[in-house]
């Protein structure tokens, strides 16, 4: 017999341009199932919880729900908290007093984490807490399932960004530029990799791209501008802002006290500043940057319609399959096939997901060490959602010369 | 009798969304007219006459020219180039050799300049040619035109971009961050203000808009920022790249040699950089930045479809005086009115518009020095094309507290 009480979704860590349509598909899902009593939302991630900072969401409106499917960010409120065993005591407390039986967290690896402890937690105290980990990061680094949700929607806007910038350097290459673009993602190269999406034709930017997975060399990263340059005289750089030099350290992070989060990771950030100032000044060209920094992951008016549809359904299976008496698990997103793309949901323990980083293979790094393959490609295109709209192309029929010199 | 010749097209400065949406229309309307007996286009802005490296775009099919309305940056290329004497006789002197009795050039105002003095040169040396300015810009600092094709797309993409960021900023709000988004502008503030277009409520981002139009004193902007950080829990602040000190040096500018372009201008930007660091280190609150960049005035997938629209429509007008014998003019828009919202064309003599720049006028600033008003908003608005897609807003019926502490 399925559990009845109430239950409490939370939305934590980064957030996503589509981490509130795994919320409305986690709603209307509950909406369905009358053992589920009353639906609460704990604002500002699990703090809410701790703080008893909670919503009725049951009494929000059909619409209002159905909307945060075009919604960016997190509309809960989210956080980056590390919990104390306190904490964890507290929420058990707070989970008591309101008969909260269903904890949904809409997260990444940490949010896993916690969720796992806390479902631990109440096992050890005979409370019956069913706990499920809806998946949500544009890292796209979460382990034991093909993709998360939020990636797909910050590749396009990276693929579409990438594109623009690339032809914008491309219109001014007889001024020598070289473009540095910085991708979001501090130690997996997922969304930078996405850029190479941008291209049409192989001389298209991006023309070098730089990720976690392999060591930064400077004289070979100036080496590779310096060719890239020679050849089409300007050169668009993707690098991912968590870049590492050949002993792992990241080429910029700050470290200030200002700058750690309660996990102990720095603030990435700052890479294509590095870059610039060596291009200036080592190879004496001319060298901007763009970061789009935030706007990467939460840029609704582009997000992927596939994104958002799978955001939504993996909202709606936590639900489907918590009430049903699943625990412990992550959805996760199972590919069935690549053209046409094909997609369903699966479980896995949570435990197999917390607190894993899942980089980018080996399969889909050129051996070259600055660009992605094939492989890549044809693994992240079908996320965007569609192919990027169709741009002119000028024959370019040359008129005769007419003066000398 | 109408003057019969070739006509060639060049585009200059910048690229935008939409300055191939304004070759479009020149091209299409040229196409009308038999006077006009070749159209060619300038590849490299005005170097391309000089190197003769033009090319034939009569030929071009039709769907490739219609297609220019959605492809964005500089198809021809472009450039930054400050001519010479030398170069001026030479471009006489290609166009004596091809026939080339129409000169259009889509630019800012140093193009416009440009374009003056060609005409001026050929009316010295007894060579009919006609030449036509078609405006351009993102900044929307030119001169005696109600606004500037670019500007409305760019602007659009600005107050997407701070909407989105600015919603994740709130979600995160506590952990106290302040977020300083750098927009483009060397000495006009215009699209900055732009971000203003953000806000569905008085309390959304951005809270603080910093132009160049006034000068930026650092103490009353840690204020500003500590002010709006105790209020919210947050700030989101919209800084143009150019914004100038007391004594009305640029905040952030590189003058290497490396960085200043052919009209001696340094390289804006940096000042988002420069702002973090001193929040950090003065109010001891954590900061980070986003500078879309070149993102911005280039993004073609959220473009305004008014801004598409006109900047054909200048494009096309500019052909249409020119077979008329009207010469030395840039097509101007003139609003008719605000809601609904119509605008015409006009046409203003080159040299009232070259090397001029227009800044906002104080009527579109707040006396507070950090917002715009809603005059300004009146007047943007329209501009964007069409509201901002609605975002969802939870009622949050909170739920009682039911455990004590």
């Amino acid at each position: 017999m399925a559990l009845k009480g109430t239950m409490v979704i939370g939305q934590s860590g980064g957030p996503t341009a589509v981490v509130n349509a795994s919320l409305a598909g986690a709603v209307l899902e509950a909406k369905r199932h009358p053992e589920i009593e009353a639906i609460y939302g704990s604002l500002g991630g699990i703090l809410g919880i701790i703080h008893e900072d909670m919503i009725d969401l049951g009494r929000e409106r059909l619409e209002v729900i159905e909307g945060l499917r075009s919604t960016p960010s997190a509309i809960l409120g989210s956080c980056r908290y590390k919990l104390s065993n306190e904490d964890y005591e507290r929420i058990l407390a707070v989970f008591r007093a309101h008969d909260i039986r269903y904890f949904f967290y809409v997260g990444g690896n940490d949010s896993m984490d916690t969720t796992h402890r806390l479902g631990q937690l109440a096992a050890d105290r005979k409370y019956r807490l069913v706990v499920m980990g809806i998946p949500k990061t544009v890292d796209n680094d979460l382990a034991h399932t093909d993709h998360c949700p939020g990636y797909g929607s910050a590749a396009r806007f990276t693929a579409l960004s990438v594109r623009d910038a690339g032809r914008d350097s491309e219109a001014l290459s007889n001024m020598g530029r070289i473009k540095i673009m910085e991708i979001m993602g501090r130690n997996a190269g997922w969304l930078t990799a996405a850029s190479a999406l941008a291209r049409e034709n192989p001389e298209d930017a991006p023309h070098l791209i730089y990720v976690p997975e392999r060591p930064l060399n400077t004289d070979r990263f100036l080496e590779d501008v310096q060719r890239t340059y020679e050849r089409r005289g300007h050169a668009v750089v993707a690098v991912c802002e968590g870049v590492k030099d050949e002993n792992g350290n990241a080429l910029a992070e700050s470290r200030l006290p200002i700058d750690v989060d309660a996990f102990g990771h720095g603030q990435a950030g700052g890479v294509a500043d590095v870059l610039c100032r060596l291009v200036k000044d080592r190879l004496d060209l001319s060298a901007r940057f763009d970061k789009a920094g935030t706007i990467q992951r939460v840029f609704m008016a582009t997000a992927s319609p596939v994104d958002v549809q799978e955001a939504a359904l993996v909202g709606e299976m936590a639900v489907h399959h918590a009430v049903k008496g699943v625990s412990d698990r992550m959805v996760t997103l199972e590919r069935v096939a690549d053209e046409p793309y094909r997609c369903t949901t699966g479980l896995v323990e949570l435990a197999k997901v917390a607190n894993l980083e899942r980089p980018l293979p080996d399969e889909f790094l050129s051996p070259s060490g600055n660009d992605v393959t094939e492989a890549f490609i044809r693994y992240a295109a079908p996320l965007l959602g569609g192919p990027l709209p169709p741009y002119a192309r000028l024959a370019k029929h040359p008129v005769a010369r007419r003066v000398a010199g």
